[in-house]
């Protein structure tokens, strides 16, 4: 089973026809989840989550009330804890709901300390584990995660560029089939090696390293961001 | 004398008024500088940047003529090169022109992998000497970067949160003054520790630490990027 986790981050950088995208997937049975606002927002698509994490103090009361009548299963974070919502939510999904993978939209945009902490959160020892079944997905960047090992990286769709981002200590990173290719790279501080692009016949770029946790970040432009603001 | 660098991330991340706070940072002495596409964009807002900086291979040829004829100092980076246009920015910057401080507008937003660049570019050694002096701004964020040693952190005015991210190995951090204090922290990977508050009364948190860099991002909510897609 899939799963889909709404933060939440600001709807302007979420992934164009969401809602759309998500009744698709619950039809296909995506299980969905609503971290903490991220609930109130999936119901204000009429798409009631079927989990919903948070400690919910953002929201007014009659919002929470919402949330309680129509979720199923909701779990209360403590404010001050350890584990943030989000990372609650990757904790139930994959260990109580047994999920394949996790999609995160909402993750990005806006306080860019959030986006940070939903970055770092898979360098976390007990959640190296899932690092691989987690992407962080918004409106024009598709984020994975790697463990070391080789690997063979697929284009998703309408994509063109990829980074390589090494989120702590890399050794003997070696990136080949891509139009910038790297042998033996290694570096004891983060480094995102941006601007990378699939060769114009190809789909697929490989990657291998032995130490290390490495982000994909699969990315394109959008004209129409630009020219709104003069 | 301060500098600011536009670079070519989506304008609507920048900071708000940004035309009206270039022409009043200029009137006031400050050097600005085109990054890139950023150099277009400062035409664009009939701001002529004292430096431009880029391969500018994504700019139509009567867009490159146009920043010819009218920017006097223009350096060209060659495309494969091991800066990036915003690290050469920075080295003109502060090694030729020897600017006290670095604002960076337009390094966040849209593509991922360039903010991760950015954000991770202080922690090469040829860098770090300037990490004190380099600032990331957009909308909701204020980004600044500590070195090892004791600091106090003065609150940028209208923003209620603050998060203190670890970009490599740090040991023996500290925080105190704050609403979330921390004592003795150490971590050889990243972390962000998101959403902490200056206390109400208090401009400023107390920041230390003996080995690593660090990034202070202040950040705000802001109300009207919700509610625009539905």
């Amino acid at each position: 089973m899939k799963a889909i986790a709404l933060l939440g981050g600001p709807n302007i950088s979420w992934p164009i026809d969401i809602k759309d995208k998500l009744i698709k997937a619950r039809e296909k049975g995506t299980f969905i989840i609503g971290v903490d606002r991220g609930s109130l927002l999936l119901e204000e698509l009429n798409l009631t989550p079927d989990l919903a994490v948070g400690d919910f103090d953002s929201l007014k009361k009659e919002e929470l009330l919402r949330i309680n009548q129509s979720v199923s299963d909701i779990r209360y974070s403590v404010p001050e804890k350890d584990l943030t919502d989000t990372e609650l939510a990757l904790h139930y999904a994959f260990d109580d709901y047994c999920v394949d993978s996790l999609s995160l939209i909402g993750a990005t945009g806006g306080r860019l300390d959030h986006f940070l902490t939903n970055l770092f959160m898979l360098l976390k020892p007990e959640f190296r584990q899932y690092a691989e079944k987690v992407q962080i997905i918004d409106q024009q960047n598709y984020i994975s995660f790697l463990n070391p090992g080789k690997h063979v990286v697929k284009r998703i769709e309408n994509y063109t560029y990829f980074g390589v981002a090494t989120l702590n200590e890399v050794q003997e990173l070696n990136i080949s089939n891509a139009k910038y290719n790297l042998a033996g790279y290694s570096n004891t501080n983060p480094v995102s090696l941006s601007s990378n692009e699939f060769l114009p016949d190809q789909d697929t770029f490989n990657v291998s390293f032995k130490k290390g946790l490495i982000a994909i970040i699969q990315s394109r432009d959008l004209e129409r961001f630009q020219n709104i603001q003069k």
